[in-house]
């Protein structure tokens, strides 16, 4: 059990370190920290004191504290995973974004260029692992039944059966959808497109998880807007502190992503508290809330699993999610509830897709009502139980001493924190030439803080391919400078 | 045969007409003129004087002419579809864009309400004119042989054996294309979205023809971009000296769309010498052409069925087009090749909808290049003349004398004008009244030009309840003040 100063002076250290604080700028005062973190005045001077200790924060006399020029020694405290490598100099807006989308593309399309002998970089399940041969079979009958499928348009916005078994399945998962609410996409990057493309224009900031699902770095360039990073921990997920100092800045955030159930890459899990703090927050300052939950079904407790918009009174909460990582990757089936934006999203969707093709979302309508679903997701939570128990195993094996990674509670993503510098970028080029891919830290975050981590996924089930890659990719570490 | 100096006259008072040139504004000198127009001096002389005897221009000694306040009478001329209603402001570049896309979106919602009992405003051919049945097969035959095709992820950008079917049916239309460089889309209106977003930014200026497709006004607000419409004419489609005057004026426009090809909603065609030229002056000028191609295979004449794309010698053309009107309405399938744009849209498209469902690619595929696509283009060629015919004779006998209507070469939509200033968009709540579902003319432009046009679509095979539609609708009209 850590004291609550240490929990308090732990989001301020992560907040300097990360730039979101920036160097000369006064922390609140010792009032309003107790104010904002419901503390007493005494935890709250405890905090500063442990903040000026660590080098972090200066006292100027009847002014407070303010951040400091980072000590190296203070940036990095272990046991961190993903923490500040070598923090040159503190970034605070991501200006300068343009590029980021380009260098991810490039890294996705040099991985593509050549089928990998092992693939430890997709975040999707081995094939065999979805239910194909249902949804075929589904797909069949549909098609014998309504043979003329192909000659109309279908109806906008997607097929009714499906919004209903979409909001039949989110029952279980704390979560009450009107269907007529549900507007499918085209999996859940189009869904955060929309939703963005709804709350921003061209220069707006967007505060984000960090490390962040690149695709989400992807779309936030692609519309023009700038990415705040904020920190977000390997276990609770983003911090709704940092948020809130974030909020409290003057020109502030215009819209917050955030990915509470199982986060790409950390597989953190926010608390109930934090989500419901993260949701009043953004209410309260009339900034959007845009919940990504596309792992989300992968959650066996369902004490984990409330989305954020089961919190949301005010309509404030655009809930995005898809089947792509738990049903079918080939389906494209994704989804969004768009609270008080509905209709400027349906308007945004309908301008640009219209209509979308009708056989997949009946086949896996058929399949959500059939109850085999919820069959699939236990079986799938246990098998991916055992393949990221054995992925950790390996890399705890070959990987070099001082090595991190996470433990998530589910889902299949491990994220690993070399020691020392080592580039994972070089990394990932050497184990391409051998046939492993990999995803490299660098492609998380704007900031370049995570160049000595890496995504890896425990999708397929584990072999003897898989653990000779995962000894490969340790000789290779060692084989780079650190 | 007309003139020349009319031919000349007549671009100048349509931009007069449309706004593009505002009062006050000088005409290009006479010399100027001469060179544009590749003509004599004694011809522009002419030219002028014609304008200066209709009322559009005043000459001032020494100075040239200029655009005066237009006569009432001298803004309509007869048999000009789609002319002019009533011009009280003349609109310049529509900077108060915001608006237009939820009026058309509000009107298709208010249309969707009720399924009519008879519908002529879907741009789209009764089903029984679609290949369902063997698109159907191909669909059943790709799943019994890939049955895991709903487990993994597609490629990205769409599937080789799709690219390479659109590649071989476009070279009947004299059009070249890099398989490699064809890119699947979720219709056309994606492939616009994607062209645009690649070649502009919010608050650009983007020429488009007038009137113009609803959809494409629906997709330039939603980038928050403006629209500066051309004149276009019934026969001949966009006019290039307007275009070449509103690329000389200062600003310009950054990015054209052009539909030469059986416009929506005029079924003009561009002679091969305008879409020469189109394509040399933007590319001279440096704009991006965007080409919409979505009706081109239903021409029937491939002497006119050369896309601008084919004139393309520096990448300066983007070529749009989709399947949803000609083969199947239900696939979605679309696609574009981007010229000098293909990285930047390829990387937008990967942001925002990623991967696209394999099974309609494929079955789409295996059509294509059954021979069959061929022999059902003839097929709907001949059936929609006969049904454009019929529908024209209707229209001819039940609509008030002084209504014109165009009547193009080919494809399924009639652009009707009627006398006087009949408002369409009361006929259009009166018509849905009676289950009879209309386009009205405020849906194809911003600047309320054609309040008193509508479209009527000839997908559908020319019946009896057809017939007593258009009686009806002809007496609707009659009893609307005109």
């Amino acid at each position: 059990m850590t004291h609550k100063y240490r929990t308090i002076a732990a989001h301020y250290s992560r907040a300097i370190e990360t730039g979101l604080l920036p160097v000369g700028e006064r922390l609140p005062s010792l009032r309003e920290l107790a104010d904002l973190h419901r503390v007493s005045l005494a935890t709250t001077v405890e905090a500063c004191r442990l903040l000026e200790r660590q080098g972090y924060v200066e006292a100027r006399p009847r002014a407070g504290y303010f951040v400091r020029h980072p000590k190296r020694s203070a940036a990095c405290h272990a046991g961190q995973p993903g923490r500040a490598a070598e923090p040159d100099e503190p970034r605070i807006d991501a200006a300068d974004y343009v590029g980021v989308h380009e260098r991810i593309s490039v890294m996705l399309a040099r991985a593509m260029q050549r089928a990998p002998e092992v693939d430890l970089a997709r975040a999707v399940c081995a094939p065999a692992m979805y239910p194909g041969a249902a949804l075929k079979n589904h797909a069949l009958r549909i098609l014998r039944a309504r043979p003329s499928l192909y000659d109309a348009s279908p109806d906008p916005g997607g097929v009714s059966r499906l919004k209903e078994a979409i909001a039949r399945v989110s029952i279980t998962r704390g979560l009450d959808l009107d269907p007529g609410a549900v507007l499918v996409t085209h999996g859940c990057s189009e869904a955060l497109s929309l939703a963005l493309r709804a709350v921003t224009s061209p220069g707006d900031v967007v505060a984000i998880e960090s490390p962040c699902y690149f695709g989400i770095l992807q779309i936030l360039e692609s519309l023009g807007l700038r990415a705040l990073e904020l920190p977000t921990d390997p276990q609770r997920g983003l911090s709704p502190e940092a948020l809130e100092i974030a909020l409290r800045r003057p020109g502030g955030v215009q819209a917050v992503i955030c990915t509470p159930a199982l986060h790409n890459p950390l597989g953190s899990i926010m608390p109930d508290d934090a989500k419901a703090r993260l949701v009043e927050s953004c209410e309260r300052s009339g900034v959007p809330l845009i919940e990504d939950d596309s792992y989300g079904a992968l959650l066996p407790n369902p004490a984990h699993a409330r989305p954020l918009k089961s919190w949301d009174r005010t309509g404030n909460v655009i809930h995005c999610s898809s089947l792509n990582k738990t049903v079918s990757p080939g389906a494209r089936i994704g989804w969004l509830t768009g609270g008080k934006w509905q209709n400027r999203i349906e308007m945004l969707m309908y301008a640009v897709s219209r209509h979308r093709e009708e056989i997949p979302q009946l086949a896996v309508a058929d399949y959500l009502t059939s109850g085999a679903f919820h069959r699939q997701m236990r079986r799938m939570q246990t098998q991916l139980a055992r393949q990221r128990a054995l992925l950790a195993q390996a890399i705890a094996e070959h990987f070099p001493a001082g090595t991190e990674l996470t433990r998530p509670a589910a889902g299949l993503l491990l994220w690993v924190t070399l020691p020392g510098r080592t580039d994972t970028d070089r990394l990932f080029e050497r184990a391409l030439h051998e046939g492993i891919r990999i995803s490299p830290g660098s492609m998380f975050s704007n900031t370049g803080r995570f160049g000595h981590c890496l995504r890896l996924s425990a999708g397929m089930p584990f072999d003897s391919r898989i653990e000779a890659a995962v000894e490969r990719l340790g000789q290779l570490v060692r084989e780079l400078p650190s």
